[in-house]
C-alpha cells in the first residue's frame, strides 16, 4: 500500500470526477493531492500549468503509495484545454465575488457530481494555485462554485486539504456504514435472558456477603446495579467474564474471611 | 488572517472537543493539525509525548497563522493524564481489531460530540502517531473508535488530513447553508414575466429577420428556444444585457443588409 516499486494498486472506480489543479506550485502538493484522492476513490488528476514542470520526484515522494494517480496524470497548457471533453465542470472558490453563478456547499456539489457521474457524463472539479486561488477567467469556465462550509475566521485551506474534503465527500456520499455499531470480537451481543442471569449471580452474591442487608434499601439499590448493566451492549464474553469476577471476589471474601477468622481464633 | 506576529484571532467557539495528538512525530504535521482545527472551529490541542519535544518552532511555520491554538497547547505525558478532565473520549483508528467497543463513522462520531458538548461536558478526539497509529492501550482509554468511511484500497491517511475530516464534519454539523444557491451581484433572479418580455422581444426580431419563416416549424422552434432559457435561473442584469445582444444584432444586420444592397446596387 505504500510500497515504492509502482505504489498501491489503484484504479478508476466506475465514472468518478477528473480532480484539476490550475497552476499548482508544489509538487509536495500535488502528491499530497493524489494520497487524498486515492483515499477518497478519486482517480483522474489534470495539471493545468504546473510551475515548476512535470513530471517532479517530490510529487512521487509525497503521495505515499497514490503512483498510479500521478502516472496517469496528463498536463495541460490552459483549464479551457484541461475541461474541454467534460459536459460539467465545479470550481472550488473559498470567497466568490462580483460574479453570478451557483454557489454549492462542498456537499451539495458530490451530490450533483454523483447525479451527474451516473448519467455517464464527464464531470471535473478545479482547484485553484496555493496562494491566489483560481482566478475570474478560471471560474469562468465552471458551472457552479463550491464553497465549503468551514469558519469564517479562518478561511485559509491546503492545497490537498481542500482536495481531502472533496474525495472524502465523493467517497461518503456512496457509503452507506451505519452511523455506530459495536465491533465485537467475534462474540455476540448478549441477550437480555443472558444480561439478568449475570445480575442475578451478582444479587445473590451481594446478599450472600451482606452488601444488600439494608433490606428498605435493598430494592433501589438493586435497581441502580441493573441500570448500569443495563446502560450499554455487553457482549456474552464480557458476561462470563463479569460472571467470574464475581464469582471469584466472592470466593477470595470467603477465603479472608476464614483466614480473619483463623486469626482472631 | 496568516500573518506572523500572532497569527489570525482565534479563540475557542463555544464547548468543542479537545484535540489530543498522541506521540506526534512531526512538528509540520503538529502545525497542520492546528491549521485544520482552524477551519473546523475547533481550538482546544493536547500533544502527548511529543517525539522531537515542545514547543517547535516548525509547528508555528506550518500552522498558517493558526497560532493561538499552538499558544495554548498543553503537553501531557501519557493519554490517560490528557484525558483525565475529560468526559468522553472518541479514538480514530483506520484499522479497530481484536477489541470490543463501538465504532462510529466521522459523522456519526460528530453527531454524538455535538450531543455531548451541548450536554456541557468535555469530549476528546484521539489521533494516533504518523506510522503507527494508536496503540491497544490508547484504545482501552475511549468510549468509542472513529473509522471514517474511505477507499479500503488506500487506507493511509495523513494525519492532518484526519484532523481535517474531523473538523470539517464537526464545522458542517452546524452550518446551515442551502446545498445550492445562486451569488448575484446585487442583481435579482429574473421572474418569469421578465423573462417573458425578453423571449417575446427574441421572438419578434427572429420573426422580422425571417429565422422563423417556416410556419409548421415556427411554434416548435420558439418552444425550444423558451425551453433553453428557462433551464436555469436568469438575473434582471443578464435579462437586459440578453435585450441588448438581440437588438444589436439585429441593427447589425440590418445595416449590414444595407451594406449588401447598396453593393448589389
Amino acid at each position: 500500500m505504500t510500497g515504492r516499486d509502482g505504489g498501491a494498486d489503484l484504479r478508476p472506480i466506475g465514472n468518478s470526477p477528473v480532480v484539476v489543479l490550475v497552476r499548482p506550485q508544489l509538487a509536495d502538493n500535488i502528491g499530497a493531492c493524489a494520497r487524498a484522492m486515492a483515499n477518497g476513490g478519486l482517480f483522474h488528476l489534470r495539471l493545468v500549468a504546473p510551475r515548476d514542470g512535470w513530471p517532479q520526484e517530490k510529487a512521487w515522494r509525497n503521495s505515499s503509495g497514490a503512483d498510479r494517480i500521478l502516472d496517469a496524470a496528463t498536463v495541460h497548457p490552459t483549464v479551457a484545454d484541461a475541461v474541454a471533453d467534460l459536459h460539467h465542470v465545479f470550481a472550488t472558490c473559498p470567497r466568490p465575488r462580483h460574479i453570478v453563478k451557483p454557489v454549492l456547499t462542498a456537499r451539495g456539489a458530490v451530490a450533483e457530481l454523483r447525479q451527474i457521474c451516473a448519467r455517464d457524463l464527464r464531470a471535473g472539479l478545479l482547484f485553484g494555485p496555493e496562494r491566489a486561488g483560481l482566478d475570474n477567467d478560471d471560474m469562468a469556465e465552471a458551472d457552479a462554485l463550491v464553497r465549503f462550509p468551514l469558519n469564517p475566521a479562518f478561511m485559509s485551506l491546503n492545497l490537498a486539504q481542500a482536495v481531502m474534503v472533496m474525495a472524502y465527500e465523493w467517497w461518503t456520499a456512496a457509503d452507506d456504514t451505519v452511523p455506530r455499531r459495536l465491533m465485537t470480537n467475534e462474540s455476540q451481543v448478549a441477550t437480555k435472558g443472558r444480561l439478568d442471569n449475570f445480575l442475578t449471580h451478582l444479587v445473590d452474591q451481594l446478599d450472600a456477603c451482606g452488601f444488600l442487608r439494608n433490606l428498605p434499601k435493598r430494592p433501589g439499590m438493586v435497581r441502580n446495579l441493573r441500570h448500569l448493566f443495563q446502560r450499554g451492549e455487553v457482549t456474552e464474553q464480557e458476561l462470563r467474564t463479569l460472571h467470574g469476577v464475581v464469582t471469584e471476589l466472592a470466593i477470595g471474601r470467603r477465603r479472608r474471611g476464614r483466614l480473619e477468622t483463623e486469626t482472631e481464633a
